[in-house]
């Protein structure tokens, strides 16, 4: 498997610890987002949306490309279910889901960078209010459903999908907007456990080929 | 189960797209969003993103409320397996779930009603030309991937999951920005194929309970 993706990016993070969880081995290709080459032609190509990550995977005997981070997280867990991503029980499974959406469609596409230099470049205005309104309600959102479904992680004890979505988005937050610990006592518990963990370390930014500081 | 949604809500429309096309008896239940019934302490307590939908089930004796189109209808999908609304193969359940996301996480996000509201009345700028960008630049992405993956529908000739996104998707964009026929021509000749069959008008804003002119 080839996951073309960008240190920096919360998505491709995303995917990361997904693949380093299950200890699937794959090749790491760069696609610099700060250059712009996410709207290249060969990027293009392999996603007309533009964004990464993208994972190249072989089915059937042929190469397919798969976009989209909950796209390429959900074929991971049904192509290689043995060491299980996803929790066992119905409810448990569609309360994980719920969180990965809040953050995937909720929170995460309001502040990536296409929208930053939008406000920036088109409208004028300055985004650091704009990041810190959405991120901070969906920040106080995410830990209001936490707290009636974490144990150890967001779900129970068990890292799920929920928190591949958790560490990147508290990243990201970090970046545009000011993390009360206050505010969020459940969401960093969650992530100060997930850091204790080694495959964790694998995924984080400052620790892929590409990381600049 | 009962549906918190409304009628002109383009996430509540997939949910309804997928209930109608499984045939699964539901209560339909009105969050009226023009008057901000989603933001009152009723549906906060369903939802703290105060977002619809929100599906109530019931799950090993107990109730449970799910928010997010697709986590609703991942759980659908695995709970009522009977009449598929996902392909079988693994590659094809990926392309689907990549066009959901597009949409869902992709194009939707940026033209929802808190964010034309707070560039209309914080930003002080028109949501019209916003809207098209956005709206258009995700459009000829779906187009794009859709030219790979369609038969009648737009993986194969299976009425999927990502159908019930490209309805909703076509709706509002109608709403928000032109729709060009040339420009889409593979989405445009999915969606006619769609309304042809029965349980997609069971679904459509403009035949539910709530709806207003």
């Amino acid at each position: 498997m080839r996951l073309f993706n960008y240190w920096r990016s919360s998505a491709s993070y995303r995917v990361r610890l997904a693949l380093h969880f299950k200890g699937l081995p794959f090749e790491y290709v760069a696609v610099n987002l700060m250059k712009g080459e996410q709207s290249g032609a060969s990027h293009l190509g392999r996603n007309p949306w533009g964004s990464v990550p993208v994972l190249e995977v072989t089915e059937e005997g042929k190469t397919a490309l798969i976009p989209q981070s909950v796209a390429i997280v959900e074929y991971l867990e049904e192509k290689y279910p043995q060491k299980a991503l996803f929790p066992t029980r119905l409810v448990d499974r569609a309360r994980m889901r719920a969180m990965v959406e809040l953050v995937n469609s909720g929170i995460q596409p309001l502040h990536n960078l296409q929208i930053l230099n939008h406000l920036k470049d088109e409208l004028k205005t300055d985004p650091k209010p704009w990041s810190e309104k959405w991120i901070g309600k969906g920040l106080d959102a995410l830990e209001a459903m936490a707290k009636d479904t974490a144990g150890n992680f967001l779900v129970g004890d068990q890292f799920t999908f929920a928190d591949c979505c958790l560490l990147p988005q508290l990243f990201g937050a970090r970046r545009f907007a000011s993390v009360d610990p206050n505010r969020y006592p459940t969401l960093l518990r969650v992530e100060a456990e997930c850091l204790k963990l080694e495959f964790v370390q694998k995924a984080r930014p400052e620790n892929q080929p590409d990381a600049a500081v």
